[in-house]
């Protein structure tokens, strides 16, 4: 039924199109990581670009590319959700030929062990994001990214506080230098992405490394009473905006991988879910390492 | 075209159905509470029983019903979500002649006034709930729910790091009684519902204000630096679990709807989004006034 | 720290509280169903009751019990979602001695092969859902559900569609019978959910064939071209209302399940995201087996 | 306490930030449309950069300056959700005098009458979406932003099944041309933007007539046995891919906004929800006018 190829029609005035594919794709998928295998139940969007002389895309090549890849990923060891979104990437542009850019975005829970300070060992939920992007002839580019739920306590009200509470009981000051003071703390969604380029190896588990070293504190499932306590303390004794949150992140992001290329692109962001507001409040910086390294342009 | 009712066949070995309607639909109405307009963008789903005989329900009198009562509640000065959730209610039973039960649910965004302790003032979003059921020949009884955004400070967290601090440093014990210490606090949502029949009357606005004053603080959308700190304060001076929360709200209740029958139902849900955990908290209690009245099982 | 043990504390006018406990957890887990491993992310909430006299529950219990019953289940050969479910409800008893009830709900996308017409295979989501609950000495009860999305054709339409292009293309007599007409056809998401005594067998992938076969048609990730017009030309062969799916699914259960007791409680839930509206057509039927076979109150 | 002014502190190996402020608040505004008062409960984020010499930025002024605008709103006959976000816009650089950049996003649901082919008047319901941002001494872009729910049939499907069915019934020849024939059709949902400068006009209603004018059909919640029918038959006359779609579109604005500039940013989203899958299709295009315009570059 070859004549019945609606998408391949040439047509006339048409428009070139960004992107054309399929999205909300579920499938699980297995990735080999740390010597662990890990099962993920990925959510998956991909996309080819389209010329204005062709009618359609094919879209029922886009699963099938997916089915692919993911089942030689069981049998080729595939290290990570963006390796196994590079393989669909350059599978795209192949089956659809007339194609000049492919785009494919993954998202799956993922699961690390974690242990609390008292030695309990906890299996925290994280999210890993993960984007391959490429033009035809022009190599690809990978986006690694995660999504870590931690705790900020507030710098500001824990200022306020302490100067209100010193007017009235004077014998504050004698033990505030040992004593933190209380202010509000909430849950903290922070989200970390880098972009380079196929080659440059990035480690999803160290980006969730810098962003929970860079929250109030990490949070964990399990917290016996010791341990919630401890929590607690080190949250208050490490109060932080979610400007802080975000500055720390870059601040780690440039000492950890000094040799990847200025282009490469980053973008932080942390929301915090204000326990004293109904709304959040929100920072974010988009920008390449090139940038952050510029003495006199950070 | 009457010949052409396909819902309207008879069929055989059919079975009853509990519910069938339309979900989802969305509509502008305006209730007058208490003097003001309130414009509300409402979500509406609307359901009639289906006896076993009766190929299918006629879907488009829903909508056509909904429209007519939305256009009639302008006109009526309708006071709430629940007294419009009752009229479409009855007219379901009256248009769908088959049906012996109809159910109408609505939920809306819903806005009140409130003040800082510094006196500012804030709109402060809150959600409303409703819902209408009548079984024919029996009256209707009716829901008014809130859902409520605040905060909570865990109790346990403080004491457990008041003991810690204090083996640490003797002199904490002589400002103790006076200041409070930290703990983790977090965004808490809290939804109350009463179901009463039709000419019981309770004012959401009454139940926000209930629920308002069950949490540790309750939480506001401008709060200038000192007012910040108050509501911080307030938190740690009254920290509360989600089942304080629940139990707090069930003797207000009690308190406030002294006349109203026994046989009212009641749920309160309270869940707090935990700063130290990636999980809620959760406490519930689906009851009725007679059950909480009861001395020896409330 | 046992005197720190705020939650054991006892209260004077306190309420009893239907559930108490943690939500949104979520877990790794792995079930061995018909011989496969299965690799789910669950999405967990668990509650027990607690006393009028007692001011709060052990929330850490919760999050280790689910920990060790996971962990368990790797070991022991969990066969299912809602077998988990039981164990961690019964040690939900066992843990919080004070509890006279307890409830775990489960819920995770799952995976299952299916052939398109010419025999491609391709791997389809559904959601699974699990709940158990015990009342302290009662035994436990489980409920076992499945999510499916498929396709509805609406009968309605259809008619109205033939009758009007009759009237002008009297031609269209002589093929009417062979052709199937046109009407609006959508994806719709159908849910059957059946709890029964602990020792009662009910397999998901069995309730997930029964919601398949109830659809006009079930859907595919992968459809070829030939495929894709069967898909159609089935849909059209065989259009139905949201309430010709609950109750076909009805009669199948009642047919695959004939020696299941009187007393299991089956939900039955369908909705059309229809095409022709912004907003969904729904049936529901919340019954027994046993009034489902009373031939007079079906 | 202007010494507790936490966020004004000096820092030093800081970072700029791309975007400091808030998200999620909720508020009613009223925006004075043809002729109309409508009454929208309005989602806003608001944001400004921050030096990276300067700690945090002042979160409590957004809700203030917000609170500010939509009161004003009300005296100064707003016309329209993005006018409404210019004006926080240009107060957030007032007001955050550190700040270089400012940028507020707003989305509310929205309401339009409109009438089916036999007469009928229904409430549609639609989501607006405004964005202003504003480099300082740049003046200030604007986003005008609809989205539409609608109904798209696919013309490949459309096309196999009439060739499959006319391989067997050779009678169907006859009438082939006068009688549509089935395929698979589902609800759509469309997304169109534009940015413009502040002093250019786009009306949002315009942009969502263009949507549904490019749609196989627009999709009515009040729709009687014939008018079902009409909708049904208009769609499958007019079959579409999601790239038909996004295209038309692209034809009409070329044609509407004949006298805007080149500059001016267009993003097209059409995305079905396949009723033959479970994942949806997908097409967009970002791009300027100046780009469709280019007759090599379309």
């Amino acid at each position: 039924m070859k004549h019945l190829d609606v998408q391949n029609r040439r047509i006339e005035n048409g428009f070139r199109l960004t992107r054309v594919g399929i999205t909300g794709v579920r499938k699980p998928v297995m990735v080999h990581r740390n010597g662990r295998e890990n099962h993920l139940t990925a959510s998956i969007d991909v996309f080819v670009d389209l010329p204005s002389s062709q009618k359609g895309s094919h879209m029922s090549r886009n699963v099938e590319i997916i089915t692919e890849m993911i089942d030689q990923s069981v049998r080729k060891d595939v290290k990570s959700l963006e390796e196994l979104a590079g393989s669909i990437c350059k599978a795209l542009l192949e089956r659809h030929e007339y194609a000049s850019y492919a785009e494919v975005r993954m998202g799956a829970d993922y699961f690390l062990e974690r242990s609390t300070a008292s030695g309990w060992s906890t299996l925290e939920p994280f999210k890993l994001m993960a984007r391959a992007t490429s033009r035809r002839g022009d190599g690809l580019m990978k986006l690694v990214g995660v999504e870590v739920a931690g705790m900020t306590a507030c710098p500001c009200a824990m200022e306020t506080v302490t100067h209100m509470l010193e007017k009235d009981i004077p014998e504050l000051a004698s033990v505030r230098a040992k004593v933190p003071m209380i202010t509000h703390n909430q849950r903290n969604i922070t989200t970390l992405m880098i972009e380079v380029p196929e080659h440059v190896e990035v480690e999803a588990d160290d980006l969730i490394s810098i962003v929970e070293g860079s929250l109030s504190s990490p949070t964990y499932g399990i917290l016996k009473r010791e341990d919630e306590a401890r929590v607690v303390l080190d949250a208050h004794r490490n109060p932080k905006f979610v400007e802080d949150v975000v500055r720390d992140i870059l601040g780690k992001l440039l000492e950890r991988y000094k040799d990847m290329p200025d282009a490469v692109h980053v973008t932080v962001r942390s929301e915090s879910e204000e326990s004293i507001h109904k709304h959040n409040a929100f920072a974010e910086r988009v920008t390449t390492l090139g940038e952050l390294r510029a003495s006199d342009d950070r």
